[in-house]
């Protein structure tokens, strides 16, 4: 387990989200990262509001952020591809092997995620509101689209190469916003390669330490201690 | 002028886009990038809609793809770092330099990209339809907001960090999608910085010849020779 108060890695992570976030904060992906490769990190807990100073660590306003005293880092992407630069686990060595599996990261962020986030944001964030019901039935085939390219790709192979790289620890993070739905399970080899990602010893531990700190950070009632 | 028809680096490109898409679809990305590292490249135009075959080597159906020989991707993020690891132009060699160029490419596309293109998608698009019309002032919104934020963090620098990197090329080529209304124009610094990559001579030859290509296979009236 590579959680460990004094690692000279450390990431970044909110003290506590709602239920609808729990297990997909993106800090989960550099958990994962890092107990794959096997790496000792610490956190450093946000409250929220942020504190004004962290826009100059993290402009959006987001996590994680990413500091091993060498590189100091935000954006998952980033960070998955920096940890994996330190692991074969997660990054193959020759450069084809390699590119492709970052290729597969850029395109979980930019090819699939916007689509999926955006049924999720019209499902949580705007429920309700006129524009997000009419647009609900067009954001939701998008979505599938996507869904269905990803499914062609893999096919029956195991992952979206021939080995698991942090193309699909980016990938299979991006379909778990879709768990408020049965999108991803209504296609049998996407919900198996899902699953199998889920299966992983790494991933589970990297889960299990997100949900921790919001089960030990639960707001209190209003009077008892802060 | 590194366009040759016997490069070993391909890349693809679409053989013609209407003119709300011509200067800003992705492969401007690519060449851009191939410019300024001086490399000689050659184009594969695909025509619409493009051949099926297509989907086994860009499973989204997009461009450009890129393959030099050694390596084949697609994702224009990938793409370009590639192509950075071969030019000290684009891409600094010591750690924290890389990786910061590394992390603005993906903020670009992850944290800036979606807001600004789902914008665009309202304005073009889904224009007319009744739920962009009730999303417009949200969207536009929010779009603000992740330029305030770039802009907060460009400050007076020159450029996202202390050169012009991948990250710079990503970032600018994304606020081009913004070209359609005078967001970007109205912030001051954000504006000099975008016209600053703009006047780039790598950027110029790049655009160039993606226009170049359009022009050449602007379709022809009904009845006219294909």
């Amino acid at each position: 387990m590579p959680l460990k108060e004094d690692a000279s890695i450390e990431i970044t992570a909110f003290r506590w989200v709602p239920e609808f976030a729990q297990g997909v904060v993106r800090d989960l992906r550099a958990r994962w990262a890092l107990e794959e490769a096997g790496l000792d990190y610490r956190v450093r807990l946000l409250g929220m509001p942020r504190p004004p100073e962290y826009l100059k660590e993290q402009p959006f306003d987001q996590v994680p952020c990413f500091n091993d005293g060498k590189v100091r880092i935000f954006e998952s992407g980033a960070i998955i591809q920096y940890i994996g630069e330190q692991s074969e686990v997660l990054l193959p060595r020759d450069p084809q092997g390699k590119y492709r599996a970052i290729q597969w990261t850029y395109a979980a962020l930019n090819s699939v995620e916007p689509a999926i986030l955006n049924l999720l944001l019209i499902d949580v964030f705007y429920k309700g509101e006129e524009w997000a019901t009419l647009r609900r039935p067009g954001a939701e085939e998008f979505a599938r689209l996507k869904l269905k390219r990803l499914s062609d790709w893999l096919g029956d192979k195991e992952w979206l190469e021939d080995r698991f790289t942090i193309g699909d620890l980016m990938m299979t993070t991006t379909l778990r916003f879709l768990r408020h739905t049965n999108l991803v399970g209504e296609i049998p080899n996407l919900a198996a390669y899902l699953q199998r990602a889920e299966s992983r010893p790494a991933f589970k531990q990297a889960l299990n330490d997100q949900l921790a700190a919001f089960a030990a950070n639960e707001p209190q009632l209003e009077g008892a201690a802060a």
